[in-house]
């Protein structure tokens, strides 16, 4: 018998997603391996979401010898670790209260990360200025969207908000908007123009919306989550003139801005545009900027950190974030990954060598990953795969056949979950459903993360092949 | 011009703390004596939150060898570490996806963590079970607090949700009501009788609660935050009987349960008394015990670790903390931080020895603190300190000359909000107003922690002695 008859009704309608089923599975099949349960594989690989470490990307060593030492400062003294690393540790932990990574953080955090990060943008930008007041410090994007949404969102609104999201979407973002009570409205990235973001297709989205909810921003995903897509600056002008005509907030995720490998690729970021576009867009448009240590070269995701950048808020609303962050205490070694991420080692310095060397190997592997996934998955039948301009992920689509979709059908299992389900069972190999990402109904993919290891993605590449080829057989 | 005209309402209305006005004023001043500007101090000395690290208490060397280690794994290799210390980081890393710190940690966060906190629990409650599938790992207990909110509260029904909280209150158990669209009814503990928590006071405030808003849960924090109070039995029985009748979820902050240091004193968690109850209570009062690494004798608040134990939720519910959960990725030093804290070194153990001479030293200079701080405070004129049984405070009570009402009253400002401002002011130390603790006008507090070191305690003392005497003699 439970006492508790009340619950927020918003928590309970929040989606559950059926990569968390599947991660789940994953789980228990690790375990029974463990346990010595014969299986045709030795281990699960989970490509599901970016998670480089997970995947044999090594993490960069400069970076983790600050944090190491920060940990316990003993190691500054004797020459366990290089000078510039212990250098850095020692002004790092000069910035903590007590000179401890244990103290808390009170907003803004530690003392000179606003400035460090406001002179990364400006730099990042061509000299656009990034004031140190419009940065928060946040334990990374995902905490970012969340703050940023629970005070846009009155969600006891009649009718509620609702946020423009892309379709394929990056999970998150609607997940979370749906938690506030706010509507998540689908506009659909065109899949045949390699994803490109149309404004016919947000003016068909605010249409939709009429009646259903009131629309208050827009978000947007650059280079693209999951579609690798990478805006032009023609898109984005076009983008930020509609957002000014329809008064609506700007919410760019920009967390992927280090992954560009597409050829004639480069990113820019909103803020950079809506500056240079000027009077009376420079001044008005009201952007959200998210950046994070989880992606990237760094992919430090189980280390919590991240920032946000706010352009053109009203004093008001800025009061409202400093009351909110003021009770936020983002982990010290999340902001000393940041730290590092904006202020990596400089030529001549001890660990630059080491540093650059590494991140090259990242960035080879990438194309390297990229190339291989696209030469691998369009020599298979029923599968296409369209290059991709940077980010973190491949969004290759399925033709599946219509015994399977009959097959799954009568299991009651949409198609794409059903082929990544025994995708599962039987490689050990753990990837997205497309209807996880918004994808509609008919149109079948997957998605899976580029961000591993040379070895990880061909043993992905061996595993997904064979399924494959065995599941367009049996059904055909 | 701002396009931005929505925003969150509850979010404005949440109550900005005379606090943080404090703190941003003492970071200037940090500032300004780092530009070398005089002052009658060198340094400012902020006992206002139970920060330990950054005020003097020194960090437990074994887990923060087993954080570097982790960190780096290099350190693995050779002997910089104890061999215990590099065998607890390999097991740790062994548990991380890909053997790295980096990889996100889904949930239910690192594979033994439950099993581990489970053990622990039911060790402590002399045998109770604590299944580990009722454990939640979280990024700290305000984390939990505002997450356990978020699912148990409404914000769009009216009359709104009541969360029941004590008076003197741990601020963020009203601010995270508040922000969640909740009311937090106060109930009064008594200052007269050692802040104990008096049954009579809780039906007073359920009755006051009538028609403003709809009670749905009690929150109780034992050992007192900020009060020092620790709970009898038979007193935590009443308020069992009493959630019971009035069928509302009880949420118990345990989060300074290391901390006991009161003759006669001892801490019992709420989980082993409804336990020991029996039925009706023990298969049907809804809990949840919350715990930290921030607080206790690892005082890690910057690593971001803690659990939540729910007990006897309808599975309905656990279905929604599950979803919320599994987007929850609590920064896996944390989670290493926790993990330590439940499995300290065992005798035998290399590092043992440290350890414990390590938490002998952290306890004895907790009672050394109080035992000065009761001594020098009842001395002065116009103080008065009583004695408490454990957590990280101490909460005297001013008895401030009308003279200083009066001045206060002119500057439009409380009186205890006055003295805390002079006193940062004139000494540099920042304590923590009692109108910030929900104590009612007319009678004045200031609370500061004595988790600091001896030192630290010496020289707080000395600077709110010198200021409190020259305060009352100026303004008598």
């Amino acid at each position: 018998m439970s006492q508790l008859r009340l619950i927020n009704p918003k928590v309970q309608n929040i989606r559950a997603l059926e990569l968390d089923t599947l991660v789940r599975k994953a789980v228990r099949i690790e375990e029974e391996l463990k346990q010595g349960l014969k299986k045709p594989y030795n281990e699960v690989i989970n490509v599901s979401r970016c998670n480089p470490h997970a995947t044999g990307v090594k993490p960069l060593s400069f970076f983790r010898q600050v944090i190491a030492t920060c940990s316990y400062p003993t190691l500054i003294e004797g020459d366990t670790m290089p000078l510039d690393v212990r250098e850095r540790a020692k002004t790092l932990l000069g910035e903590c209260s007590g000179g401890s990574i244990g103290s808390y953080s009170f907003w803004p955090g530690l003392p000179h990360l606003q400035r460090s990060i406001s002179k990364f943008i400006s730099h990042r930008d061509g000299g656009v200025p990034a004031p140190p007041d419009n940065i928060f410090v946040v334990g990374g994007s995902h905490q970012a969207l969340k703050l940023l949404l629970s005070i846009l969102v009155d969600g006891s609104r009649s009718p509620p908000a609702g946020l423009l999201v892309p379709v394929p979407w990056k999970t998150t973002s609607v997940t979370n908007m749906e938690a506030v009570g706010g509507v998540a409205v689908p506009y659909y990235l065109d899949g045949q123009q390699g994803w490109r973001l149309r404004v016919e297709e947000l003016r068909g989205a605010l249409l939709s919306a009429v009646g259903a909810c009131h629309p208050v921003a827009l978000y947007v995903s650059n280079p693209g989550d999951p579609t690798g897509h990478v805006q032009s600056r023609e898109s984005m002008e076009e983008i930020i003139r509609f957002v000014f005509e329809e008064k609506l907030f700007l919410l760019a995720d920009e967390v992927h801005q280090e992954i560009v490998i597409g050829e004639g690729c480069k990113f820019i970021s909103y803020k950079k545009v809506l500056a240079e576009m000027g009077a009376p867009f420079s001044d008005t448009v009201e952007l959200a900027s998210l950046h994070s240590v989880s992606q990237g070269f760094m992919g430090e995701g189980g280390l919590r950190g991240g920032y946000m950048e706010l352009v053109n808020m009203d004093p008001s609303v800025m009061k409202s974030f400093y009351v909110v962050l003021c009770q936020l205490n983002v982990s010290i070694l999340g902001q000393m990954a940041l730290n590092g991420m904006l202020n990596p080692p400089k030529p001549g310095d001890p660990s630059h060598a080491l540093y650059e060397e590494e991140i090259q190997h990242i960035r080879s592997t990438m194309i390297h990953n990229v190339t291989r996934a696209m030469k691998v998955l369009n020599s298979l039948p029923g599968i296409s795969c369209k290059p991709i301009g940077g980010g973190a992920y491949m969004l290759p689509r399925l033709h599946l056949p219509h015994g399977a979709i009959q097959q799954a059908k009568e299991e009651g299992r949409l198609p794409d979950c059903f082929y990544c389900s025994r995708l599962l069972e039987q490689t050990g190999l753990c990837v997205c459903p497309g209807v996880d990402l918004g994808l509609p109904e008919g149109t079948h993919h997957i998605r899976f993360s580029i961000m591993t290891s040379m070895d990880t993605m061909e043993e992905v590449l061996r595993r997904l092949s064979t399924f494959h080829k065995r599941f367009m057989k049996d059904f055909s």
